[in-house]
């Protein structure tokens, strides 16, 4: 993957919140806390990974399923979009 | 969605089995049927649907993506089969 | 699966617009619709599915879990609500 | 959620996994490791939060929809079974 320093810095960020979340599970685990607890926050850490696959997966889409340094305006940007949707929806 | 006559009559075929699927679920529920038989169709009914799903994304990501008449090669194969891939695991 | 005439009514109403959204997606396919209309069909099938499915699983949790008759109070009602919370998560 | 010693110690060793199949992630993400490598790995991660999710749902029902102490027998093996065969399903 390459980006620019800014969107590296958010994709860390992001992995770091989620490192975070798994660490809260382990620490609710480890204290017996109830499984509401539990199951709640593995839920969110599910969601959070599903944001970070779908941020990647956009990167992709739009960075590498065509090389626009030798094929210029060749991604058809309205048919990504729509990918992206349908990615989205399943990511959910 | 430009297909040939083959293709369209495969996305046809699996989309009437999905309706027979669905048709099942319909007389199971009317017929009162017990909750395992029912939560059974509905499992298998989303499977086939999901199925359907990944290859309608396939073909739009293989013809649509980029115009192949006006830009040749210019789909990078590989990162749309690692796409590809993906999208699978997330269907499933 | 045993209902009141009401919720079978309402269960078989449900399933009847899947059935619906169903033949809308092989109408689409035969029409040849752009792939944006049928993923937008598909995911739109798949989401009324899960959210029968949601249905099935709560009458399922609150019916057969315990048989009320033979042991009435035993189900813990908030444990049973905590479940469902995590399947409807999942389920979307 | 209360757990013989056994039990909690495998589901810490699995939560532990998953931690370290996010620092995996941070480190991909941090080296700027191509797209497919990323996608990879965060599948694999949803995978093993997928699974502890199966397994806190499983003791959940077993443990806490009915009060054993209380209510000896009254949770219904066959249809608690048939729930979490539902649930494996939609969180694969």
């Amino acid at each position: 993957m390459t980006h620019t320093t800014r969107e590296k810095h958010k994709l860390l960020a992001r992995v770091r919140r989620i490192r975070g979340q798994v660490e809260a599970i382990e620490r609710a685990l480890d204290a017996e806390s109830d499984c509401e607890q539990v199951m709640h926050l593995i839920a969110g850490a599910r969601g959070a990974l599903a944001g970070l696959m779908a941020v990647v997966v956009e990167d992709h889409v739009r960075e590498h399923l065509v090389d626009a340094e030798k094929h210029p305006g060749a991604l058809n940007g309205e048919a990504a979009e729509q990918l992206l949707e349908v990615v989205r929806t399943y990511l959910k």
